[in-house]
């Protein structure tokens, strides 16, 4: 946590540098600040596809019975206010959602998308800290100020869709 | 193939079976229509999920650039109306797609989301062939009557949206 806190601290310093696709670790021994190729953090694994349901039901159904994966039990996250079932598919999962109480954050989003449908992604990341003074830093917004406790008891942040072609993009800590 | 043939003629004689999650693979030894668990197809991976997105640059930016993510060069696909850029997340892929040509299936979808947006997700399967006859056989409508040939040149089939929780799921031969 020593080694995160004081790399957040260096990145606070830096404006732009340049980031190169192919070397995203950064030795301690190289300079940040200097537009050298490369990051502090690093982008990891599609963690799941959230999809809100209107039928938490006839969707696990879908996805148990008909298209024969496996599926968790069905789990109410009352502080996310969404019930969650997470579809295994071996290399990911899919996480149906469904509102939970008055001010479920999907609700809105099953208004508007009657049968259901996407909802975000999450990726996952080495470290959120740094990942998301790095991103502000590029003018990418975020939903909140500081990450949250999201549905794996891991720290979690999402990003602005229309910063990110219109995908609600979650960052959920590795 | 001729053993698929088979699977698929077996498959037209039958009403429904019963499906267990727990088992996927019928021996060759198990009667198919005696509503035992188990199915001649199984579910894979996933594939990729596809973003639509108005500005390919920018969106191939944001993820080699900012995200740090690898990135494939974009590469027409005439014949399906889009261009196609990939993006590398370890475990999975993110296709972005812009349209090609003035008949592209996600010019629609870009009217209506301006910012882009989640097109489809790609699920694997081990017998295309098979799949289809079953879900046809529960309900599940496809968007063509027969598959086509993908971007990775592997047979490819689109379910309704409306049959899955307003996902445009599309299945692809492993």
């Amino acid at each position: 946590m020593a080694a995160s806190v004081l790399k957040v601290a260096r990145l606070s310093k830096c404006v732009r540098h340049t980031y190169s696709p192919t070397l995203r670790t950064l030795s301690t021994s190289t300079p940040l600040c200097q537009g050298i190729p490369g990051s502090v953090w690093k982008l990891g694994r599609l963690n799941h596809i959230a999809i809100a349901v209107p039928d938490m039901e006839k969707a696990t159904a879908l996805y148990r019975d008909v298209l024969g994966a496996q599926v968790s039990d069905k789990v109410p996250l009352p502080e996310h206010g969404v019930y969650t079932v997470f579809v295994e598919l071996g290399n990911t999962k899919l996480e149906l959602l469904h509102p939970l109480g008055e001010k479920s954050p999907i609700t809105g989003f099953l208004q508007k998308n009657k049968s259901g449908g996407m909802h975000h992604i999450c990726i996952e990341v080495d470290d959120i800290s740094v990942a998301i003074v790095d991103l502000k830093a590029r003018n990418i917004r975020t939903l909140s100020a500081e990450p949250r406790i999201g549905a794996h008891g891991k720290p979690v942040m999402f990003l602005h869709p229309k910063d990110c072609d219109g995908v609600l993009v979650e960052l959920e800590q590795a």
